[in-house]
């Protein structure tokens, strides 16, 4: 008999089914056993009667995470009609069940049917294979795969091709820091920090390409922000006029991304208490604007030599923009020549970028910007870092025989969960998290 | 004014358009000068008549590979009409044309307009940023990029969820071999040679995952067949019955990706003369078997102790299917327990493994096969190959509470390019190639 998927089970009243799934609860109420089942699309309730007496017999043995393969009748339950179609309106009634893997040492915790918030992050993260098990928890991987398939989608239906660039890079790209370092066979290699140099070569021969991978940062960070190992959404995109054109495409992008999370994730949103953002229309303001904002608004003054904006003051700004403007998203532009890398393409006044953040929620979510494309102007800029031109002999390839004008940018997958469903920390939004001091499981 | 893609020019006659791209040829008529422009979507002829002072003055200075923004009408060339809707039916007579970008250095050789295989690989690889702008090979990366959605699209529409999986890992995973060290702040890890233990940790919570991402292999192989670093499109899948489950989903997932593959990637793959594989059905055949065949109808005998085959033996076998069967592809069966993982199940004769290779055209193309998922039997086979079960502890935490039967495949994404387009080496098919020499560009 070919197995159903719960979800499937309302339409089949009356009829037969086979379902395999896990025991979420037992529940013994007298003679008649009650038990949860689990299985990738729902929980349903069986009913297990004495009279259906081998089934019987393992149900009573059974408890909560066994894995089963059971028989029986979908049969509307008392007052399900109220809730047709629903999971709850209907209930199994067993008539044959076999443990198909059981469990060989205590549970560390019950998986149970709402969230596992009450537990510590490092029980949850140390237990990652069976915090899993938690309906709640794999809403947020549910919704990460859309976000994938939807940032895909929107990429190729906008002429964007997919890339797959190397992880494995010769040298320590942007300057040297927070690269972790690799025996390569005789030799030393570093793992690449973002794709940058190969989408802007992608792009400067394929004019649009994308990129979804993981991107690795050496960075000694302790923050709810930050994992050593993430996925970037990344893009680059040749023939542009201007940063404008990066950020209009790249907000049109958001617009259908979260469309489709809206639309297709509804549920497990709901699970979460949360709202994808509707009518995505992102005001624009240069972070200089920003940090009078924030200075009048909210009597908050940036310290430090540089211009520069730190994480509660993107906080507040997102709060200001969803106030004045009832946005979800910034764009923060116009950041400084000195805190951006040596590529961004300088504005009309050096001192500052054609570049830009993204904010959601308050959260820095994107960072992107039209990058240098002319050779002379490249050399120029590596050699002001002083950075030496002959160390980025391969990337200045990519301009030596002329080069198109282009931007684009890197959006941390992991962060868009976390602050969708304001996750305390961006390790709960990754599946099996790596920080200063986690590389396992 | 709007760029146009050339490729929508034709539809365009009698009207005024702007393009950008590449100047692929420049050829010098007395009066009249001809340049083929070439963008991401086609190739099209540009007439620069001395009428034009302005244009025709910049057209006498360019060479090859000036990217150039251009405006003219698109005229019906000659004969046209024959040709109607093509790109060679139409020419675009230039009224304003101006150099976006120039060559700073000689050329290492030409575009041209065919393909570049008159070239060493050395240099077709040292000068990726440059080799990539012929579209002959531009087409090898279309393909791909198909690949990835064709993939993935066909994994979505059965209910597998895309995981991203840590790539950087505590442990030497399968028993020590191949891996290469990365320097993790103050401790030692390594890069992953599979998401194996991850996905069979998401296959066992979420039941059918899929994954498409870098795996690493630090094996010093100068074959045409390998690469250090590659893209594998990885799935696991729960609740099956046996192997012969994971064969059938892959024989559908296969015919899928290939249907999707013949009828998107038309243009490209007659541009290598090549056809994608139609109407799959793929014969199984257990290793046994085919080392008779290979005996029988090549004389081809396997040396060594261990029942295995070699490429040679893969390469005839792939013949043979392709004779008997009319098939592309072949599953090799039951292969010995001796030369699988610890993680593979064994069959009813615990010598051989209930796993299986697919050859595409006599290369193997996915390897996989229904795993161990009981925990006793775990710890078991760790031990008889001689390793410590606590080196594996989080691991079996996948199978200490419980744990369906399941299994999956690994499928190495270039070499399904490589051999669908015949090329001599997957070099070719990797954007940026890494092998023991290799690591720039």
């Amino acid at each position: 008999m070919e197995r159903t998927n719960i979800r499937e089970t309302p339409g089949c009243a009356g009829k037969r089914v086979r379902l395999c799934g896990w025991v979420n609860m037992r529940r013994d109420h007298g003679k008649i056993l009650f038990l949860d089942l689990r299985d990738r699309t729902g929980l349903v309730q069986l009913v297990v009667i004495p009279d259906h007496e081998a089934a019987y017999e393992v149900a009573r043995n059974c408890r909560s995470e066994y894995i089963v393969d059971v028989a029986g009748v979908v049969k509307l339950r008392p007052g399900g009609a109220e809730r047709s179609g629903t999971l709850g309106s209907i209930e199994i009634e067993v008539e044959t069940l076999s443990v198909i893997s059981s469990p060989e040492s205590p549970l560390p915790f019950e998986v149970g049917e709402g969230g596992l918030e009450d537990l510590h992050l490092d029980t949850l993260l140390n237990n990652r294979n069976f915090s899993l098990r938690n309906g709640k928890t794999q809403a947020i991987f549910r919704l990460y795969s859309l976000l994938l398939s939807a940032y895909a989608d929107a990429m190729r239906s906008r002429g964007f091709l997919e890339v797959k660039t190397p992880k494995v890079v010769n040298a320590a790209t942007e300057g040297g820091a927070n690269f972790f370092k690799i025996k390569y066979f005789d030799r030393d290699a570093y793992l690449a920090q973002s794709p940058q140099f190969y989408k802007e070569a992608g792009a400067s021969v394929f004019e649009r390409v994308f990129e979804i991978g993981p991107v690795f940062r050496a960075e000694p960070h302790f923050t709810t922000r930050h994992v050593n190992e993430y996925v970037s959404l990344d893009a680059e995109m040749a023939f542009i006029e201007n940063v404008g054109d990066v950020m209009n495409e790249l907000e049109g992008i958001i617009r259908e991304v979260f469309l489709t999370i809206a639309e297709n994730g509804k549920e497990d949103l709901s699970l979460w208490g949360a709202d994808a953002p509707a009518s995505v229309s992102i005001p624009r303001m240069k972070l200089t604007e920003a940090l009078q904002i924030l200075e009048k608004e909210f009597g908050k003054k940036m310290e430090g030599g540089e211009i520069d904006i730190d994480p509660e003051g993107e906080r507040l700004i997102g709060e200001y923009v969803k106030r004045e403007f009832g946005s979800d998203f910034v764009f923060l532009t116009h950041y400084p020549t000195a805190i951006r890398p040596f590529y961004t393409m300088t504005g009309p006044d050096p001192h500052f970028t054609e570049s830009f953040d993204l904010l959601f929620r308050g959260l820095e979510l994107a960072t992107g910007g039209q990058r240098i494309h002319e050779y002379k102007k490249m050399i120029e800029s590596i050699r002001k870092r002083g950075l030496n031109p002959e160390d980025f002999s391969h990337y200045l390839d990519v301009f030596r025989y002329g080069c198109p004008p282009h931007g684009g940018w890197g959006w941390g997958s992991e962060r868009t969960i976390q602050q969708l469903l304001k996750l305390p920390t961006i390790k709960q939004a990754v599946l099996f998290p790596r920080d200063v001091k986690r590389l396992t499981p």
